[in-house]
């Protein structure tokens, strides 16, 4: 890795090592093996669509991660992380979606020569990567180890963000604003909605100033009237309609880092039913703001944004907000705190979120969200500047 | 879902029930549990970007396949599926990224309720969705059924498309052909490669004439020079620059149906190894193409490759190939058969492939690949109609 492209500062990633081997510690584990391409991202720096084969990073608790993944894209490594030729361990193609070989079976003898063969090793067994298939061949091929459940536990060390982290996801989140900037002033009858994602990802990709756009975890969510009552629809070709809300869920990606950011857009005379909605969502999602504080719990924000929408006989039914930062698809979300009403973590200085309420009614949706920063103190910073509300255009 | 998205007629999901049903009785599964996003779509018309948690679909030998998801996202299924209201099964939210609650005791209990509690039950081992905890976590619940290995047995019916999934791919043709041609017309020394793939995304999704555009399950992969030594790099705000090789791997998608299609662009006077590389890899794929007939053998593509790319001494060491169609990130390929030598999966007319030997040397890359369809006779169609070799601008 000697061409500059690295993302972050040699001290950032030994800051991380430092934090995830005192997760290890803690659990007694010898040794990690990590398959979240987010998590192996955070780790190493390596970056590259390949995780829809396995790949991973063994993490011990001295020397230098190691990388193992598909022959093909030990160059990408090469490439990308910041770890050395000689901790990268590259599987051969015949391994691949074979119904007679698997991955795994080739870990499992990289495992063994490192010394793990009797190891207490954890793994993410709730994991888009890791599937149930490479568990049970794991099991087959290490009898001798402890194979022990290690989901989100370097998840939970990306919880509080960096200084040189917080600076990406400032740039990610002039990009969201951008975005929506470019959506209220393209949004018009008749136009398609396949055509304004078009210009979506043409704003998100260009990016802000000499900051380039990368991709989102999750695509564009813009579904208009009914369709929004439904949170997770893409899009399609038909236009935009008067008398219908439509809502954008993106987010700004600066290398990896996303700041999702959602705001609804309203063509024609906004319905008195929605428009009691969103001032009642406005003010829960000021009321959870000031929540939002070190000190306080993740629940604390979920019920004062609870409480003024019950005043307004709203019952969401769903949590309103996930930590943000470093992700990969099919979520750009960290998987770790939720905020909801059972979960009493607490709150640190440098812990990112998106305060997500969105209402998902019957027959239409909207949705108003802030990306979030808890501070040293007093109430979280919005990383995004923009109006609260349902954007009406006549 | 009564309001006429349905992308496919009745008739075609009935067919597809019945492939289905076929493959569940040769096995001896009295129910299918599918979680791969691509076959819940295959089965049911379900689309959304909802996969980031545990969702499902329940195949039994009769009625109704049933679909079971988060709860706000039941509505996304009334929207966008065949089934109805009464084949919905949806899990509450404090299911959602708990650390105390896994949604499979959910599944377990509906299950149970339709009399599975004793079944032969088909699951998806082997798929980034069904992670290693949700099959822990369904044996635990399920003590008394068999949870058996159903790994890519939808996948597999799959394969051979139908006329109204050929239709879908024709129109992902047009849309592959003008994402190429506009990076031909773009490129050119200087151009930031993220402003190239914002026109990239641009003209994907605005479609070709009425067809609008979807996403691709892969973003597009545009790396050069040195870069272009790594299959799965994505892109970065560098310059393109003269003395480069830029390959673009890329998919035209109509409603999820993708067509996979790359080709490589470089900026001045090709070198000569590469310009040999080129020719070689030309004449290999116009073998393959020969030997890509009914009748043949997934391993004859490849072997007629092969032995064209040897006399030009290059060992690619890695699959040439894929089955294409309906997909969800992380892949757009099925994870059935694959274009190498020891695969000897008999080819059938409608089988269609991503045709795709890149070639990743050492400080440099090209990709030129054929999406193609296995006809009743004679050599494969190519569904993609531009000039095969490096396409060099000066």
């Amino acid at each position: 890795m000697g061409d500059g492209k690295m993302a972050f500062s040699r001290g950032e990633y030994d800051r991380r090592l430092a934090l995830a081997r005192a997760g290890m510690a803690a659990r007694g584990f010898d040794a990690l093996f990590i398959e979240d391409p987010s998590n192996m991202a955070w780790l190493t720096g390596y970056d590259g669509w390949s995780f829809y084969v396995h790949q991973g990073v063994i993490l011990t608790h001295a020397g230098e991660p190691l990388w193992w993944g598909r022959a093909m894209d030990a160059n990408g490594a090469r490439r990308t992380a910041w770890i050395g030729e000689g901790s990268l361990r590259p599987y051969g193609d015949a391994f691949v979606q074979s119904s007679e070989r698997h991955p795994m079976q080739h870990l499992a003898g990289v495992l063994k020569e490192i010394g793990l063969e009797h190891a207490r090793i954890g793994v993410e067994m709730e994991n888009y990567y890791f599937s149930a298939k490479a568990y049970v061949t794991l099991l087959e091929e290490l009898p001798n180890a402890q194979i022990l459940d290690a989901t989100a536990l370097v998840n939970w060390q990306r919880a509080v963000k960096s200084d040189e982290e917080l600076a990406f996801m400032r740039k990610a989140a002039r990009i969201s604003e951008k975005i929506v900037d470019g959506v209220f002033e393209r949004a018009e009858p008749g136009l398609k909605k396949n055509e304004l994602v078009a210009d979506i990802y043409r704003d998100a990709l260009r990016g802000y100033h000499d900051d380039w756009g990368d991709y989102p975890a999750i695509v564009p969510m813009v579904p208009s009237g009914p369709d929004a009552s439904a949170p997770h629809l893409t899009w399609n070709g038909e236009a935009l309609r008067e008398g219908e809300a439509t809502f954008f869920e993106i987010a700004g990606v600066y290398r990896r880092y996303h700041v999702p950011f959602c705001r609804t857009v309203f063509l024609g005379e906004m319905p008195e039913e929605m428009r009691l909605a969103a001032d009642a969502l406005v003010e829960g999602l000021e009321a959870g703001l000031e929540a939002a504080r070190a000190g306080n719990r993740a629940c604390d924000i979920a019920n004062a944004l609870g409480s003024v929408l019950e005043k307004a006989g709203i019952d969401r039914g769903a949590r309103c907000g996930y930590p943000i930062g470093l992700s990969y698809p099919p979520d750009w979300g960290e998987r770790t705190i939720s905020l909801r009403a059972e979960d009493e973590t607490v709150l640190e200085p440098g812990m990112t979120f998106h305060f997500m309420p969105g209402l998902w009614m019957d027959g239409w949706g909207i949705e108003i969200t802030e990306p979030i920063l808890i501070r040293e103190s007093g109430k979280a910073d919005c990383f995004c500047d923009r109006p609260r509300g349902v954007w009406v255009k006549d």
